[in-house]
């Protein structure tokens, strides 16, 4: 018959490359032959190469980057739910943080560690020379501005390239809008600090940053903790949790949540945006990892689509180009005139010398190129990071590649002791983030955070077989 | 007789020097002939000239300034003790600031207006071409750990250096003991936040800057004014609030107090922290003008006399040379460990740009430099503006120049609306502090702080005196 004798050029090639993929010959993260290149190499025209293309696309093989190319995609079983605590009441907690966060923080600053614990990106991905030089032009143009104190809500012009920056995903605000802080974490200390008194309760992520914890308890407030699975934030719960405690504030991490990794989707935004602002709930939301996706676009922000004003938008350019520079930033929609006076009363303003080089960097434009360019480093990074843990962990672990970000949550069978293992790691000079000090939870000891912020070497990838070597040992005993 | 004929050289000399004086031939703040250049001009021994300026001296006309010289120095009437308010009882109130403080904000930032409220030194008395120097050097030696977060409690080799300034006083502390924050205002109010809860009641100054009067409210505190007179802090007044109410921290400007200008004297501070200490309440010191002195030595501070560490030290290197640059610091004494937590909590760590910059600035000995010289530009300063008030403002008002810092505190007489004034002066470009804005009393409408931090101009003359035809007009009516 014709149908079923008739092979298409574009079948063809398409199963070639299958095949070199299959087969590891073309590796996960590894950009495909540009489409011109093909078409000339094998006599066809571009059209046919897209059709090809598009076939691995849809098998979901490979993947297109924008102004990039097509990329060898991950592949992996069907990602289990994680565990989903939606079943249980919501209860109240005076968050606890512990002796284990000490430990990793010492081994922040030790050398000659591999450190797969931090969600910082590592100097080797950020434009040193570049920033450096900004440093210098805004010595020369910033004069003796520098010296001065900046406007209380920051550097204006700074201000307005951030505006800029938040039409990334439909921000529409003027510099007027915005106050620069020290940092993300000045930002969501001062949010907490205008809308909450000792004794309140808010709702928080049940796993999330433990600087977050620290912050909550040392204000004397009580968190409930509000589930994250791989679908998102457990509405219902919150819904729960709202009828029944006087909640406050919620504090959510939106896009590339730390550490699980997970994306609330769009459409889950909007609702959560209508669900607080019907309660009158003000919304901290903190999107530091927005910018850092490796799909086609940018996930958008609950400040998106908010109308009315409740959401205080947090960021910073803290984990994109300079974590020690400490320059974040707040739009706190109604609170504004709080926000601003808060910081005033805190530090005056934040530091000028920082501000200016950062501005010099976005003015010159220098801040989307790198960015592209970190994104691409951080998504192969993910990926090889990923076949490691496949090829090296044992079997019965769940993890999932995240859309963006720097980190793997990977969950353990039950019972597994992630401290344990942070132990015998540390040993060996490798450093990883238990799971029990993203929550006030115990539920979480079995799970590890795992951060592909460093570039990939055969150094990384020997301690992810020595951590999959002793994960093993821990499992079995 | 004998006696009464005879006539000393140095008599002589001094009294042709004490009519230059007293005619205005030498101005104050104006340096006298050298030693040497004198003995040489009357053909007269070494010793002989400095018998006439002993004798100068002694007579309060002129005052030696160590390796520099000998000065004109400033006269005026015997000063009076500003209204000293201990026989009213103590008394507590919520901290309530108001709008004035928005409207001399507002004048901070703008343009072509003389600027005779601010308490931060010019920065023509800065030296911005070596500091810019010392960001370049950073730059380059530093490298890539700019761009990483600095260990929480500031970077180590800038905490020893600012260890080594510490020296001056007789303070000896390791870089351990000490944290670098965004600024003073930072560490005064990290030192609040560790040590009290809303509602707390709190001593501090009768007279203080208004950003900490916001700061103990914002922290829902309640305060016990204690008065500062010309001899320095009512200590009488302190015990009585101390046996009427349960305070938890005393915090005190303890050298050239903004806005009086009043210096605690070294025996005072040690009756304070002896008093505070036996009744282990911690005293938060902010020493920030304590390096600004005009005499020959550096004033003490309490946590000299601190024995047990109940006294945080805090300070900053904002009003000596970068302002803008936000580093600060403290000596948190017992409560270390809860003030480091709570900086990394509120803000992870300083930013490491500014850090780095003051480091190398400092290493290079450029700073000991400089203060020499900010010391000497704004004693200058100091009696040059000072001579100009007398010239020109009514009889019948009170003020005594400062032995350091920026600021004159002006005493007009009682019914005197500052309020009224400050209006008309920026109607006429100029900007002052009206007194109301340093208290929670209404006590002090009647005052106002004059700043000297701009050299010394035409223009400063102009505006010095078209204010004291104002304050004549607002008199007489």
């Amino acid at each position: 018959m014709v149908t079923s004798s008739k092979i298409f050029r574009y079948d063809q090639i398409a199963k070639q490359l299958e095949d070199s993929i299959l087969n590891n010959i073309l590796k996960v993260g590894e950009k495909l032959p540009s489409v011109r290149f093909m078409s000339k190499q094998q006599q066809v025209s571009a059209t046919t190469i897209f059709k090809a293309y598009y076939q691995l696309e849809a098998k979901g093989l490979i993947e297109a980057r924008p102004k990039s190319g097509y990329y060898v995609k991950f592949r992996h079983e069907e990602r289990p739910t994680p565990v989903n605590k939606s079943n249980s009441q919501p209860s109240v907690k005076s968050v606890n943080t512990n002796e284990i966060i000490q430990e990793l923080e010492e081994l922040r600053n030790s050398e000659n560690i591999i450190k797969l614990s931090s969600a910082v990106p590592s100097p080797k991905l950020l434009p040193i020379a570049k920033l450096n030089k900004s440093v210098v032009e805004a010595l020369r143009d910033e004069k003796n501005l520098l010296l001065k104190y900046t406007h209380p809500q920051g550097n204006h012009e700074l201000r307005r390239m951030l505006a800029q920056q938040l039409m990334n995903w439909g921000g529409n605000f003027t510099p007027e809008d915005l106050v620069i802080t020290a940092g993300c974490m000045e930002a969501l200390n001062i949010s907490l600090m205008i809308l909450t008194q000792p004794g309140d309760v808010i709702a928080i992520d049940e796993l999330t940053y433990f600087s977050i914890h620290q912050a909550v308890e040392r204000l004397g407030l009580k968190a409930v903790s509000i589930p994250v699975t791989a679908n998102g934030l457990n509405l219902d719960f919150l819904r729960k949790a709202i009828d029944q405690y006087p909640i406050k504030v919620g504090l959510f991490v939106t896009n590339f949540h730390n550490p699980t990794g997970t994306c609330l989707p769009d459409l889950q935004k909007k609702e959560l945006v209508e669900l607080m602002t019907a309660k009158q709930i003000p919304i901290i939301e903190d999107d530091i990892y927005g910018e850092l996706y490796f799909g086609k676009s940018r996930p958008s922000t609950c400040k998106y689509y908010d109308t009315e004003g409740w959401v205080l938008y947090c960021s910073s350019l803290s984990k994109t180009i300079a974590p020690g520079y400490r320059i974040g930033y707040c739009q706190p929609g109604r609170f504004l005139e709080q926000f601003a006076h808060q910081k005033r009363i805190l530090s005056l303003s934040t530091s000028s010398l920082p501000q200016a080089a950062l501005l010099n960097f976005l003015k010159k434009g220098r801040y989307d190129f790198h960015l592209r360019k970190l994104r691409k480093a951080l998504h192969t990074q993910a990926l090889r990071y990923s076949q490691c843990i496949l090829q090296y962990f044992p079997v019965g672990i769940y993890f999932s590649v995240p859309e963006g970000g720097f980190n793997f949550w990977i969950e353990f069978p039950k019972g597994f002791d992630s401290y344990k293992l942070f132990k015998a790691a540390k040993h060996q000079q490798i450093s990883i983030a238990p799971g029990q000090i993203f929550s006030v939870e115990p539920t979480f000891r079995h799970c590890v955070r795992l951060s592909f912020a460093e570039p990939f070497t055969e150094e990384i990838e020997a301690s992810i077989k020595r951590l999959g070597e002793l994960a093993e040992q821990f499992m079995n005993n």
